[in-house]
């Protein structure tokens, strides 16, 4: 069915794949067939997720290497499965692949290998076809005896953030700029860590609910407090943020990868922070809802909107 | 980071995924969180597939309206859980969505929820971007005591078809000739039915392995001869065609949708098709190889090499 400006050749799509299996090793397991098989442990839950992308949405081609875009896509995915501080089981990769990426395809694949070693999640199948325009999807398949999700904080828990803000808004900036971004800004949107082992610990620890920061701290948090029906009371001062990011930046940067989560007060930032080699700063606590009141967000600053990637 | 050209407006992806979920009613379960979580009946094993129909390279703006292209991605999906046996348990859809399909989003999105409740499969989760080709990557999961797969095929099993091939091919060709479809031939390429009840119950008839068409019966005989290790003796007469249709367009007519098994040679077929209003048909048998022989398949016709989404 391909349209002429798309055909690669003869078998194309099966060298790739072959390709693919030969920088993944032992990584790939049961690809190739039409479904992989997994099994849950008995007494877990699975939690699934999926996350795509596109090329001139996610990135340009001219911020980030292949490697980093396989790795960030992702990473990226990881993470949905770290707000439910999941055990990784499994990922997917369905891959659309222009003509002018084909040489880079190879890059790609590590990269996206790198995030799955470091997670512990086999790559068990996916799906490589031609496009107009390069796109990832990832999905990916996790385990937990009780999984975090946006819904379960209580009135009197803690609001927690782990790592630093504002990375990826300060490194959008200057390319939007046509600057180069600072060294340590631009890491924090090519090569984001999913908070996977963080976030099981902080299950252990008695978390009670979690979201990723993939849409920015104001409105994540927003979305925590309509699932759980509370009222979070944000102490936007003590947000950490790196070196050269404003406040406003640092609670709109989408796409951090980092995790706020409803918590004991009482949990060991010091242990947190020697464990895992990144902060976990409390800004805030979950209160109960006023009768009549919606659920919310308060702060003393104006909280800017989400980051939505449909809008401007 | 959306491209001007790629722009919605604010909160439109929200908007989308709100129209979504008013279309779908209680088919669409727990989406919205960064993870669908699901639970595995004890004694089963997972099986799990991703698949993506991309604009111009798996059909054409107008050749199938938008509600067949969300039903068809979907059903395509879902029959590699036929290919397995497996029981539909949920499935997720990563949309990429460009300016010019936005008015479409909610047909797209109602063809994919007609494919999802013929399969008994709730919509979990997903993702909507923006981007410049109309993409959907449609993740299925589903269990099974024991899922068949492509390796399984014993000596001595027989080899049967479902279903009568060659529509998908002969439609192309019709579109591609600038021509009409018939309208039997048009419908196997719009509307395929995965054959998930018939795969479970052929399963339970003793089946050992299977694959779904949607590389076309003679490069799919192969992956199974192969990955069984076996020879596959194939009566490429009593393959059952559509009117219209040639011995070599069936053969190599690709995203067919219809399930190849290696089954005992003794099943009712009378039985199959009153139970699923479709034939299955015995067309050939699983041999073992002999010293020094390699996996493949023999016919008394050559066969067409395989269909590949990325050639010609």
């Amino acid at each position: 069915v391909s349209a002429d400006a798309l055909v690669l050749g003869p078998g194309r799509e099966f060298d790739l794949v072959r390709g693919f299996l030969a920088r993944w090793g032992e990584l790939a397991q049961g690809v190739g067939g039409d479904c992989a098989e997994l099994d849950v442990p008995a007494g877990s839950r699975l939690v699934v997720s999926t996350d795509t992308s596109v090329e001139d949405v996610h990135f340009r081609r001219d911020w980030l290497s292949a490697r980093e875009i396989g790795y960030r896509a992702t990473a990226a995915a990881l993470s949905d499965l770290a707000a439910a501080a999941a055990e990784p089981l499994a990922l997917l990769l369905a891959l659309t692949l222009p003509r002018g990426w084909r040489d880079a395809a190879g890059e790609i694949a590590e990269g996206v290998a790198e995030a799955a070693r470091l997670a512990g999640a086999p790559i068990v199948g996916g799906d490589t076809t031609a496009g107009a325009a390069l796109s990832l999807t990832v999905t990916v398949l996790g385990t937990a005896a009780r999984p975090l999700s946006r819904a379960g904080a209580r009135p009197g828990d803690a609001l927690w953030l782990t790592g630093t803000l504002g990375g990826p808004a300060a490194a959008l900036r200057a390319w939007l700029a046509g600057a180069a971004p600072d060294p340590v800004h631009r890491a924090r949107f090519a090569r984001p860590l999913p908070r996977l082992a963080e976030a099981r610990w902080l299950a252990g620890q008695g978390a009670t609910a979690a979201v990723d920061l993939s849409d920015g701290l104001a409105a994540d948090a927003r979305h925590l407090a309509a699932a759980s029906r509370v009222r979070l009371d944000l102490d936007a001062d003590a947000v950490p943020r790196l070196a050269g990011v404003e406040l406003a930046e640092a609670l709109a940067s989408g796409e951090e990868y980092e995790l706020l989560l409803a918590a004991p007060a009482a949990l060991d930032a010091v242990a947190f922070a020697m464990r895992f080699g990144v902060p976990i700063t409390r800004i805030g606590r979950v209160a109960a809802l006023a009768a009549g009141e919606r659920p919310g967000v308060h702060a003393r600053v104006d909280l800017p909107g989400g980051h939505d990637h449909l809008s401007p």
